[in-house]
Parts: structure tokens; sequence; C-alpha cells
């Protein structure tokens, strides 16, 4: 950390500043100018994060040097991390495209839907059991019943199957149907969801929140890494932002950054990102032209009856389309389609 | 809802729409210009919700006409709403300051912060037993124990008790306790601990969501009240957005909005507002101005060693300031600080 | 500025570093800490800001300690600027009043508006004559005609007038009609122009912009002080964000901010602001309680019939209304409504 | 234009309301429900914007049914329009390349600059002569001199020369020197600029404003083209967000969006867009891949050195890599690098 002093801050603040760093152990070094004084701190970093330097007089700012994640820096663990998905690899080259519904309806909805997806080459299923939703009076998914159907899914079509769990009384329902437990934007940072999906057995997809900093997006990782589950993959679904046009801002120079920063995969779902379906196309190529190692995309047997997000899905024969495009893409980055 | 159609959308595109709502017992207005025709909807809510138009072809966009809430909106209760919190009451030109320390940190601590709020006027101890952090290495909080110690100030000192609750599993424990729930801002969308403290008897503290948006807010509340819990206070925290001198952007025009909008009182925190102790006596007085219900307003006896948000918590001394300030504000608008 | 080194940088990317600080005679502070150096520069701060360090290999990332303004700052001048614009005084305990029509429509509309807002207590008549607009066929203002218009209002009523100036050309005609030249918003960062206002003999009104940054604005008025006009008052009008409820999100702890940081007096338009006239009154009293120097409210004979931004303008009973009570809350704060 | 009534609107309000909608001409069709009445307005756009009904007593709100653009739309002109630069196409399948140092500082900087760029495969050379700088103590750029330099260049190298006009006075001396005119991000809504550079005769580059809306870019395009100039390509280069760890959050899925609605070309800059060079490889793929036109990219021969954004512009060795990158995409989404 480094504490920048006021212009007028007086000889004994900068003293009761270096006090209290010293007093619980840390190393301080002084850098003065001629107007001001700058105290660089080092030592343990958790002990720095404590001190309530910005408070004491004198004080103009703190700057902090590192970032508070550990487990998911690239610092930590040099090569990229490949996540394995009871067989379906993530990561490291291996584009995963997850598909289907944004949420289960019936069986017929749903086993159409993986069907279709299947055909087109995706590995993974995706469905809302339990939906979130900002209305109490909208429709909040069929719950178990839902998970039943996910599960019935695959074990007709050999999807893996990847669904929302939305508070911690229900990760255990979720990981016995469920192959991968997802964390929706609006709970990134429910820390309690995050503490019980890192002490399940489960890979875990975070998505990013609304408007969750990449900083704060890693740090919500690394509340599932600290509980020692290691098996993390992000997924950026768009940010909010004041354009209207789009229902949020995909954000893919996000996907470039923590492709940098962390070793951990990480995927997009371009249907939430943009809330159009026409844009899904487009952006499925764009993200996997920047580096993500997946997608997310929904797909509806007939958008224009599904019950939520019908907007946004694509149609059999545009998912199709789509997945050629990407598999062109794909194969430009090196990367294999399980 | 109002549905407008493509400059080329077909008759049968038109036919198609007007079927689909017809099917569902929806009435339909018609309105066919040189260019293109707008569809008008009516009927019940929900039931126009459900309905995936913006995915049939033909359609340009929807527009809906009535927001989604009912029982937090003044159509549903023409007066202000009173919240009685145990002989204490907020709204109806009842001034509530709720004030404390960010985190109890130990029995002195809290203890001597109860004081302080309690001689210069405020009716409500805050303090955080349980904290939402960004990183999982940061202080988390004393817990039951940092309840307790609440439970004990209140006794010694007369002040009602308001304090967060992080999960669905905590509310009974928080309920008892506490005199008042607090929704934290990253939980503004989690939606099962909505429904648990509308299933409690306490009143709630609803803050706004980092990036919600007022009609989210409201819609939030309709989660506590459509379980029967009409005992909800919002409270404005600060949004998201670019600027980064404040910690966060404080919107009092939420304030004034939500006031028309809402029958239920709402108060302005500019502690965690701005991040910047020195502007939580303008902000206060602000707030109060433009028809704040009350205020929540960080205190540590000593903000230089305070473990958490040490550089927005004022001191008793500047605390005692603010408070004679609002309180000319709070006479001018005809309230009453109890 | 202080610079960070990567935790691998080597001992000549270092060297490298200092060397070329040296090179250009700034002054070097090194902290070596057990995992990284961090450097800290001392020296004039223009010179500082063109070194391109944190393109040089070794480098994570450079912290600026001293803003780039001066003649702005509070350390350059410790008393508040008092603006006296022909007799009429803003900033130092006057609050200085401006309303009028968005637009200049009318001798009729802009006379019978200028007397309105003279009786309720105005010092001000504002109104548009070049109007900037979102589409080219909007209407686009009387130009020459409206300023000629507001000339002779100020003749019959002895308001001052405000009125925009859009570019670099229209300044010596702004400046022979007006009393003080306003630059809005979508011009804030149109240097060129701020330039030109500087060079004039006219106080400047400056809007923030849309999406300008607290230390932005500092700057832009920078920009006019720099050639020697010293008569600057920012105006506070909304920021960008996310929200849709109001217009813009008006930051009023912009205010209290630059109170702090600036000795220059600040406005807020409340009508821009919010975008809804029944906001207008509610964060009016906010803006003057939270410190500000003055308000400028849209006011229209007629806002059902107004040209543009009708729906945020009041009509001339609720701007008395609005007066009122801003007089209760100026007079509490110590303020003089001229 | 839809306007929707309160749902206590009374009878009489109506009335008024479609009394001045018809007494200008326009066209209305009423619906009317249960609890309200939606109003539909039908007629000559300019005229439906003019009238404000918003302020018109029992109108909830208004809603705009089309865009106020026109010959940016694809309804305006179904085909791709191409740009031709003196003989150098944009659009259409062809992929510009436009780089170069964000300003220029000397003939051997821009001139290695130029060969270095010109050597990999670009097209265009961009460089600021005049450069907008937050603040008025930075370097301005060498202007008049700076022309001069870049047409020096394009006589040694044969680039086409793009560069930034920054005032209304300057357009004659940009368009004597370079190709093609850049209206900067802080300039998009200089109205008076826009129309400027659309009465000259110079192809204009129209960067997106820090917080523009797409519609609001649109309309800026309109500005040039209602004045005749027909050769307008756009320029996404990342919008303003909360997002600390890039400069500016680059929004591809504008570029996919524009591509839809306009005609008119549209790049990308990543390296403003990112601030970060390490991002600009990734972005500028995923650019091409969903559909951008060309790029535009900071290259410097030697960016430790550069006096402005140098953190952000490539070496010539990484502009070679990601040259070759980008073809591959392009190849692959059938574009010609010209």
């Amino acid at each position: 950390m480094i504490i920048v002093m006021n212009d007028n801050a007086t000889k004994q603040e900068m003293e009761q500043v270096v006090d209290r760093l010293e007093a619980v152990g840390l190393k301080v070094h002084l850098s003065t100018g001629d107007s001001r004084t700058i105290i660089g701190v080092i030592g343990e970093k958790g002990l720095i994060a404590e001190q309530p330097i910005e408070a004491m007089p004198g004080v103009e700012k703190t700057v902090a040097v590192t970032e508070s994640y550990k487990l998911v820096s690239r610092s930590f663990h040099q090569e990229d991390s490949i996540i394995d998905i009871d067989g379906v690899k993530i990561g490291g080259g291996n584009l995963a495209v997850m598909a289907g519904p944004c949420a289960v309806e019936s069986m017929e909805q749903l086993l159409e839907s993986a069907r279709v997806v299947k055909a087109a080459g995706a590995q993974f299923l995706r469905g809302g059991a339990f939906k979130p939703r900002t209305s109490p009076y909208a429709f909040q998914g069929l719950e178990v019943k839902g998970l039943e159907m996910l599960a019935k899914a695959r074990e007709l079509t050999g999807l893996k199957v990847v669904t929302e769990v939305v508070d911690v009384e229900s990760v255990p329902v979720v990981a016995e149907y469920a192959d991968m437990l997802q964390i929706g934007a609006r709970n990134m940072q429910n820390f309690k969801l995050l503490t019980a999906a890192g002490k399940s057995n489960k890979p875990v997809l975070l998505k990013r929140g609304l408007a969750a900093t990449i900083n704060e997006w890693l740090n919500a990782a690394e509340y599932i890494m600290s509980e020692g589950n290691y098996n993390v993959v992000f997924c950026e679904r768009g940010i909010r932002t004041y354009e209207e046009y789009t229902r949020n801002t995909l954000d893919l120079s996000a996907v470039a950054a923590v492709k940098q920063i962390s070793h951990l995969p990480i995927i997009v779902d371009p249907s939430h990102g943009t809330g159009r379906w026409k844009l899904v196309g487009p952006m499925s190529r764009a993200a996997v032209a920047c580096g993500a190692d997946g997608l997310m995309i929904e797909v509806h047997p007939n958008p224009a009856i599904a019950l939520s997000d019908g907007k946004q899905s694509l149609t059999p024969e545009n998912f199709s389309l789509v997945m050629k495009e990407i598999s062109g893409i794909a194969n430009l980055m090196g990367m294999k389609m399980a």
C-alpha cells in the first residue's frame, strides 16, 4: 500500500501513521518531497488491508499495490486450468457450448431443445429450474420438478447439465441433479452462496454481476476456491450501462483481461449479454475470437411461445448457423469443439 | 402493453399476434397508420407479462404501460405509511436517525458508539454483525457474538437495533436479537432472502442495489410485502457510476421519486453513499430537505482505528454537529425528530 | 507521481525508469520491498505528466499524486470566490436564481416568462437562443433573433441574461447580448470553446458534461481560467447513468465536493438534472441544503405548448412555490437571496 | 408516437391532447381500456416531435415509435455503403486498417511509424495534429506543422491520412491536408462541427461519444449526411462505465447493432477502447469477427517515449502480429484487406 499525505500534513500526523503501521509489524518507507510525503507500506496483505489509514489525520489517499485474490491469479497457477466436467473439458483449448431454453417449461420443450442443441454440437444443456425474477408475480421456475426434467434430458441425450442455484438451502438438491452449478449475476456477491458452492464438490459457473468490476468478480471466485473447490469457470454476461438498445453491454474486453489475469476458463453468454437474438451470432464469433473458452446460448424450439426471454432466444435453425460460424473461428484459434 | 409492429410486417404476422393474445383472453385494439400498426393490449397484468410477444415475427418492440408492483404503490395505499418499530415511528413526519459503527468490533467500541449516538439524538443503533466483504480474507464480522453485543447495547441505552441479515438461514437469529432487519445492497435481488424477510414478523430496511433501477427496487419491496410483511423502509445508499471521487453516487432524486410513487418511508445513507466523511454533513442536510424520512450514518468513537470503512465514519463531535444541522432542516420541513 | 514496478521487474528495468526521469530533471525516491519496488517522483507537474512511464518495461502502474488543475483549486485561493455579474453576486453567501424557458420561442413567451420569474425573485433570465439538439430535424433555436429578445427582456425587467454559446464563432455575438455565457454539457470538453470563453471578458457558467468526472470538470474550468478569465461558475445538471426514471442522475454530492476542492461558486439545474417537473422542488431544496450557490430552473408560462423540454418546465405558480421553499432553506443556511 | 394517459386522466384532458394534435394536422387513434386510454399519433415525424405532449395534464408518458434519423438508416439505403477514400475502400467487404501514433511528435517519429504500419499492411496513417486534452497544461499537438508532416508521410508512403479536426475554424486546413476528417468522441455532439464536416467534401470518421447512445450516434451522423456529405464511417472506441480495469468499455455489440440498423461502415478502435496494449490483439480479432469494417490502432516506434497514450500503443513487432491474426479472421469472414 502507498499512503499519500496531504500537502499540509504535519510531521506529527506522519509519525502517527508510521507508528500505527509499525505497531502491527509492517515495514514502512518514506519519500519526502518538497510539498508532500509518500509512505510505502510493506508486509502481509491482510494485515495491511485491516488498517483504516484513510481515516487518520493528514492522510490524503491510499493506493493498493497488490490485489486481494491469490488462488484465482496466474501468479498462483501459471498454466491454463482445465475444468473436467465428468469427461467434458472446459479451458486449455477446449471450446464448451452450453445451450438450451432460458427456463425449463415442460419435459417436451426441454427434450426438444436438448435434441436440437445436441445435434448442433453443444455439450451442455442449460435451463433454469429456479428462476430469479424481478417481480414476485412472474414465473419463478418449476424448481425440483425442473431439475428432474434436466436429469431426464441428460439421460436421454448424454448432454451435461448446468443450472442455476439461487440459495444455500438448495445447493444439495441442485448438486444432486446437475453436473455444474451456475451462480447467477444477481448472486455474484451472495457470499454465503459462494461459500456453500465452494463446499460442494461440483464445478461452478460464476456469472459476472450486473455492475461488478473485474476485480470483484475475481474475488467472488476466490470465495469459492478458498473453500477448496478449484473448479470454477467465469461467465461474462454483460454489464449494466446507460445504453438502452441492448439489454446489457457485453464486455468482451473483460474476457481478454480475465484470460491474462487468471488461469481459470471463461465463457460468454451473448443471449443475456445483448438481449437480442439477432446479435447472438456476431457476438458469439467475437467471443471466440478474443479467447473465450466457451459460450452459453439460449435456444428454444419455439421462442415465440417461451415463458421467459423469448426475445433473445435462437430458433434451432439459427443456432445451427451460429454453431457453424463459431466452429470456423474456433478452428482458426486452434481450439477443439469437443 | 403496447406492441409496435415493423413497418414491413405482413397482415398475417399482425393477425398471428392478435390471435395469440385473444387466445389467452386478452383484449386487443389496433391502430393502423400509413406505415405501421400499433396494437394496444388490455387485460390482467400477469397474463400480459407472460406473453413473449417480442419474439414473434413482425414485432418491432413492446412497451409496458403499467408497472408490475401493486402493494408498494401509492395507488394501492394513498397515505404515507408509518412504520412503528416497537414505539419508534418512521414515516409520516417522523425523522428517524440510525447511527453507529460499520461493524461491531467489541462491546466497548459498540457501547461507546451507542452512548454517543444516543446522546446526539439518534433512535437506532446500527452496526454489522454479519459483514458481506468483497474479499474472503477481509474481516467478516463477529456474527452471533455481535448480535448479542447489539442486544446488550440496546438494553443499556434504549436504542432500537437495526442490523444486516445476509442469508435465509440466519433470518431467525437476527430477528431474535434485532428490532429491524437490514437487507444490504448486494442482496437486494436475493429473492429467497426477500421472501424469508417477508415471512418474518420484523420490519425490514431494504437498501437499494448498487445498480438497481428504482423500478427493480420497488419490485424487491413487493417481494417482502407480498408475503404479508408491510413494514418495509427503503434506504438509498448510492448507485455505481463512472465517477471515482465518491465511493458511489448518492441518488437523492430517487428519494423524491420514491416518495411520489410509493407510500413507504425512505431513508438515506450518506456514509456509504459518498464514502467520504466530509460529505456526510452536506448530504444529510440535502436528504432531509428533499423529503427523506430518516438517515443512516456511520459513527465510530475512533474512525482511525475502525476495522472497516473508517474513511467514511464520523467522529462523535462531527456527528453531533450533523445532528444539529439536520434538526434545523427537519424543523423547516415540519418533521419531528422523535 | 508514484510508479509501482511489477513483482518480477528486473533491476535493469527499474534503472531505465529512474534514468529516464532523472534525465529530464526529476527527483526520484526508491522504496524497495521484498517483492516489488515503488518509485516516488517529485518535480514539476507538467514535466511529470509528459513522461509515458506506463509503457516502459517492468512498470505495473502509475498513480498521480496531485491533480493537474491549479487556478480552480482552494489551495490556490482559500476564500470563496464571489462572481460579480454587473452588480448581481454569485458565491460567498449570495444565492443566485436563474430561471426562464428552455428555448426562446417568441418575444411574448420570453417576456411573460421574464416577468414571472422576476416577480418570484429570480435575478437571471435563462433561455436558449442557440439550442444543441440530438436530431438535425429538431428546433435549433432563434439564434441572433433570440439574443435580441433576451436583451430586450433584460431592458424591460432588469434581469441579467445567461444564455448558451455553442461554438467559437458565436462567442462575440453572444457576449455582446448576454451578461453571462453558458457552456453546455455537450461542450464541456470542447476545448477550443473553453479557450475562446476564457479570452472573452464575460463570466462563464460551465455545465458539467453528461459523463464528466469531477476532475475533468475542474480541468475544463482551468482551461477558462488559464486564459485569464477568473469569473467561472459551475453548474451541476445530472450525469448519465443506467437509471431510466429520471432523465439524468443529479449528483448533489458533486456540489458538496466541488465546494471543498474549489473556491469557485457552483449552482444546480434540477430541471435537466431530473427531467421531471415534479422533482424540481425537492431537488432545489436539497441543492441549497448541501451548499449550492444558486439554481437554474426552467419556467414556462405554458409548459404544455413549449417547443422543447415542456415535461421538465415549471408553471409560474409552481415556480413561486419552489422559490418560497428554497428561501426558507437559504435563510437557514445563512444565505442572501439578492 | 404513442401517448399513455394516466389512469385517472379525465375525458377533458384526453380531448385536449387530441385537439392539440389534430390542430396541427396529425391523425389520432384512441384505444380505450378499462383503466386507461392510449393514443396513437400518426403523421410527419418532425411535426410530432415538436409537440410537448408530456407536459399536458393527464399524460403519463409518450413513446416514440420511429427513430428521428433517416439518411443513416438501412430503410433509406438497403445495401452496404462503400466509402471510397481516393481509391481505398471502406465497407462492403473491404477491411480498412488505420494505424499510427496517437500524436504527431516529429517527422522522424511519424515517418518511422508510417513505414512500419505500411509494411504490416495498413492503408491509412492516423496521428493527431490537434489533440484535445483534459488539462490545459498537457501537450496539445503540433497543429498545422503536424498536418504538414502527415501530408509528407503520405507522399513518401502512399498511405491515406486520417486526422482529427477539433473545431469549425480548422475544418478547411485539416481538409486541405487530410484524406479523411476524424471527429473525436468529445465532439460527437458538437453539432456545429458536424455541420461543418457535412459541408466539407471530405469523408468523415465519426467516433462514438464517451457516453453516447447508439441512437444519439446515428443522429450525429445524420447531421453530417443532412448537409449532403454521405461519406461517413462510424468508429466505436469504448464507452464510459464503472469498470476501472480498462480505460473504457469497448462495446462490440454496438458494432453488430449499427451494421443492422445502418448501411454505413463501422470500424473499431481497440487502443482507446481498452487503454491497454495487451488487449488490442484480442479485441481486434473480436471486432473483425463481429463484422467491423476496419480497425484504428495506435502504433508507435517506441511507445515508452511517446508523448501521449504510450500505455496503449503497440510496438511495430506487436502490430505485425496483430495484423497477421486479423487477416485470418478477415479471410474467414470473406473480407479483403486492401
